[in-house]
């Protein structure tokens, strides 16, 4: 445990067993948001103590979203604490912060199950609990969806309810968030909705933007500290402050003028900042804000990590973490076999080294696409563009425009706010952008709002797209450089994680053949009339099938391109088999399997056909073997399934 | 032709015949920016009047986007006259404002073609002409586009090159204009980027938000008028631009506080606002900060409709107008046929009127929509959020949270860009929206960008979503009672304009089973076999197909859902035929008719499948007759190619 958590241990003069959860003076008996409300403010800081070593506790052993949840501690005690939760909606920007918030209301014990099999989510998700307002994952949905709540208890008569979105600065840079402040400062009294910005000066990775940079230069000026000390006073102590603060705005507009000047943009009443982690302030602010009605920002300024030094000395290693130890901390991983985001990062760099037109954009995900050794190395042509995946295409195909040769580093799941400008400024204008789309397929522990499935069906519409679905590290390699080597818009998605280990040896720049598969595993000649199977497998499903094809002595065509696809390859395998299984990590409806249904209706060609791949419903969280066998794509229920089928 | 216009060319001394083209004093002679560059900056305020007499004329025979392009005459020569394009780029967002920036770029003569069948398109075009730098169609994307450009010419060495985006203040709240303007705001004198900001106070409807409050009460009030002739007389004759609006920029945060403090918290110069449409004054004031370095945003404010009286009194009727006398003005239409949208925005205002839970929300087209009587009989329960698709969606997700039914009417293209949100905050959550999706399908001069080709592929993508695919208004009718009555996502999508006319006569909430196709036309019994077809038709291909369905006495089923699927009525129907033909508006990777294909390899069904609809490159602009023909959609080509397929 950490000295800083050790400290505050001392400072509140709670006695906690720093490696036993139990017993909590004050967490073991709240169940609820109501028995929280029982306790005197003056307890708050211990309660918010234990909230934090619990927190670290429970995620060492489950692994989760530490630093985040850390940071917002207070915000989650004092906004259960102040309002009349689960009436009084709270919707949580992402949801990656909201430990605190699931072990207050009920699901102390639950922790224990974090992102497990069958355990609850990572996220708020409304189906687990009616605290959790607005299921969230993505970034910046949370005024929207607020605001929706706010306008529907004001058409109900609901005027006493209060709505809140919590919202981080990295969130606050999507544009989806401002599109809501725009629409929300339209509102006046009708409504009561509080946005607190969550300011821990943090995205996932390092904050970027001329935005981000100002909230810094705001917090850290000796007129903020000045302000505060002046706002702390009169915010805590004066029944009317409205009218207070009113005036208070005039003034602070002279130091506070960045977000100020966002907020008042958009006709929004803006208090702070404030310090996020003292909860008895925040909770006398709170208070007072209750009072008022309307659209206000409160602008709260927290730490990343607090209270777990480890965590705050390196907010991104815990941004996310696996199983470790509280007392040593994450260690380092061992290097071992490559990641597929890993591929990709050796291959940007190789790129570069060679074509000073590479230039590589990530919208907030430097770390987690492997861009760090491309910043360092070639910073001019690196670009973290914040939490904007629009943006992030758009210029990209404005690079593309310009002569570069741009390449978007960008998460599956995360594509899906960029499909129109996929669509609309790179795909139509044929511009020579490459998509490096990671994370497709299922990711796992992240769950059904992090799941990479929809992406095959949708770039696969896009006319002019060749869309590579690589099969392992060296087939990655090889697709970025083909990829890379084409004038046209390209599509290179691989899953997240590890694959099948294969050595990266097509370091050289070396291509493949534009839409042409390769036979994986030949249908052995003695399999009888009947029973000829060939699998046509895209991507992570070749390796992942291996045994499955083995047991049932099939034939595996490694398809490579779900566009376009390998027609010659897919009619030459319909006539010699008696049944075909396509295989995709990704919803069947508009998948890479129905590209092949369509194939074989133009071509005439009658075979039965098995579609393998996500079914369609939502896909929880859990272990990738879990989740595996739940779209029945683990080995024995792909051959159960393949069996069945030939019976027919 | 108008007074004003009339006005105009007294004041400018040139002798226009109002009714004829030509002669012009300088038009006839530009047939480049090169052409313009060698007048006199004396001469461009004839120039301006010229083009605006040729714009009316002319779009009053094709059909365009009038008042838009009207108001950026003067930023279209300006432009031209100060930056040396194409060598500079420049991208104008939305593109519907660029008549004058194509009749000056060597198009004089094509703009009789616009967005006629293979004549020149309304939008810039990449493909079209080197002087449109970006292709645009969909809103807001310029600032991300151009600042792509800016940072290739650095990259390159191209110091000296500037890249301008001409945004409007509608467009400017699309998110992912601010998304780009954080970005922008990052970057110093390593680029040169100008954005203009063209302030009309419109976007296609009546403007709403805070910002665009904000920024119409800046531009109206009498310290800004004042501060108008200040800057003018400064901003056109000091040389040392630079140092004098740094202090211009102190001074001017006391009356232009809203968007200066938009941009400010972006760190970007900010000037102005100046008067758009003095061609004189703006044409200096470019000159001035073409010497300066960095990201600019001069704010710049237009009349819509400029110049030609009528669009000024109305710029929403004169937004998009098809073939008018320009003398008369647009008359208003005779009553006749309902459109789809009228079917819809009938069905709404009869729905608000018995359930109070109904909401409309539109994406800045409440005309479009038709939304307007909705918005005057149900304000509290309408919200036009402005252009911001995303925010639009989770909005709505956030009223059904709140106990409302709220209805999403968006074009099918702008529903592409909150397809994100459509999964991740509506679907996911299984919540009860309902997506009315116009314009979807073939929508013809308006061309590529504005097609809505892939939205059943998208939708259909969706676990939970039920999507309806109405084929005539009274089944459109049909369809959204039944959307409304279910408890979990629809999307109800029909076609741009007229049906076949089908009067409308389910108007007491009459619904229709899920996933249940009907038998449109029987297959008649007398057809030889090896001759039998039947259409599997969704949407409006059930009447457009009709004429080909008795040619080749066929049978037609109308399908009514892209999802769920009558699975027992396809397997019916392969029994029954020899060859299945699918039909639909969209692309067919991914549309329903691979959902046909799905449900036909599942059960073993062996029977040749014919899939229609929009092969698999983008479609151009034309007439909708054109554009189906190009698709091999309409009759002969429908009879022609199931007569090939039989023959096979």
């Amino acid at each position: 445990m950490s000295t800083d958590l050790k400290e505050k241990k001392t400072e509140t003069a709670g006695e906690i067993n720093a490696r036993d959860a139990y017993p909590y003076r004050f967490l073991g008996a709240i169940n609820s948001p109501e028995d929280l409300r029982k306790l005197s403010s003056a307890d708050l800081p211990l309660l918010a103590a234990e909230l934090r070593h619990f927190i670290v506790n429970s995620v060492s052993q489950t692994g989760g979203h530490l630093a985040s949840s850390l940071g917002a501690v207070e915000l989650a005690v004092a906004l259960h604490y102040v309002f009349n939760t689960p009436d009084d909606p709270i919707v949580w920007d992402v949801g990656h912060q909201a430990y605190a918030h699931k072990i207050l209301t009920g699901r102390r014990e639950a922790m224990a199950t974090l992102r497990q099999t069958g355990g609850i989510s990572g996220f708020p998700k409304r189906s687990e609990s009616p605290y959790d307002a607005f299921g969230t994952g993505h970034a910046s949905t949370s005024v929207s969806a607020a605001l929706g709540m706010a306008v529907a208890s004001y058409l109900q008569g609901a005027t006493e309810r209060w709505h809140v979105a919590v919202i981080g600065d990295g969130a606050l840079t999507g544009g989806m968030a401002i599109e809501a402040l725009n629409d929300a400062g339209s509102w006046k009294d009708q409504i009561r909705l509080l946005i607190i910005l969550n300011d821990n000066n943090y995205s996932i990775s390092a904050p970027v933007g001329a935005l981000s940079k100002n909230l810094t230069k705001l917090v850290s000026t000796p007129a903020f500290l000045g302000a505060r000390e002046r706002s702390k006073q009169v915010l805590s102590h004066l029944p009317s402050l409205w009218e207070f603060a009113k005036r208070f705005e005039k003034q602070a507009m002279n130091f506070v003028s960045p977000p100020s000047s966002l907020f008042s943009t958009f006709d929004l009443n803006y208090f702070g900042p404030i310090d996020g982690n003292d909860i008895s302030y925040l909770v006398r602010v709170l208070q007072n804000l209750k009072t008022q009605r309307g659209p206000i920002v409160l602008h709260v300024v927290t730490k990343k990590g607090k209270g777990y030094e480890l965590a705050e000395a390196d907010p991104t290693t815990y941004h996310g973490v696996s199983h470790f130890d509280p007392e040593a901390g994450v260690q380092a991983k061992k290097s071992s076999a490559p990641t597929f985001s890993n591929v990709f990062g050796r291959w940007i760099c190789d790129t570069a080294e060679k074509d000073p037109r590479a230039y590589a954009i990530t919208p907030a995900m430097t770390e987690g696409s492997d861009l760090d050794e491309f910043a360092k190395r070639f910073p001019k042509r690196f670009r973290d563009v914040a939490i904007a995946e629009q943006h992030s295409v758009t210029y990209a195909a404005g690079l593309a425009c310009g002569g570069m040769k741009p390449v978007v580093a960008i998460y599956s799941t995360f594509a899906q706010r960029a499909y129109d400008q996929i669509e609309h400024d790179v795909a139509l204008q044929h511009l020579p952008v490459v998509f490096a789309v990671d994370r497709g397929g299922i990711v796992g522990a992240d769950g059904p709002t992090h799941h990479g499935l929809f992406d095959i069906a949708c770039f696969r519409q896009f006319p002019g797209f060749t869309v590579f679905t690589p099969s392992d590290e060296n087939e990655c390699r090889l697709a970025l450089n083909t990829a890379y080597s084409l004038d046209t818009p390209t599509a290179v998605r691989y899953p997240r994680g590890k694959g099948p280990g294969t050595p990266v040896t097509a370091v050289n720049g070396e291509t493949i053949p534009i839409g042409k598969s390769v036979e994986a595993v030949r249908l052995p000649d003695d399999v009888p009339e009947g029973q000829q199977v060939i699998f046509l497998a895209f991507g992570a499903m070749t390796w992942r099938l291996m045994d499955a094809v083995k047991q049932l002595r099939a034939g595996l065509i490694d398809m490579r391109f779900a566009k376009p696809l390998d027609r010659e390859a897919i009619l030459d395998a319909a006539r010699r088999a008696d049944l075909l299984v396509t295989a995709e990590e990704g919803v069947i409806e508009g998948g890479a399997g129905d590209g092949v249904l369509e194939v074989l209706a133009e071509a005439d060609a009658e075979v039965p056909v098995l579609q393998l791949g996500v079914p369609d419903r939502f896909l929880p969280h859990g272990s990738i073997d879990a989740l595996f066998r739940l779209c029945g794509l683990d080995t024995d229920s792909v051959v159960r399934r393949v069996t069945e089928r030939l019976r027919k």
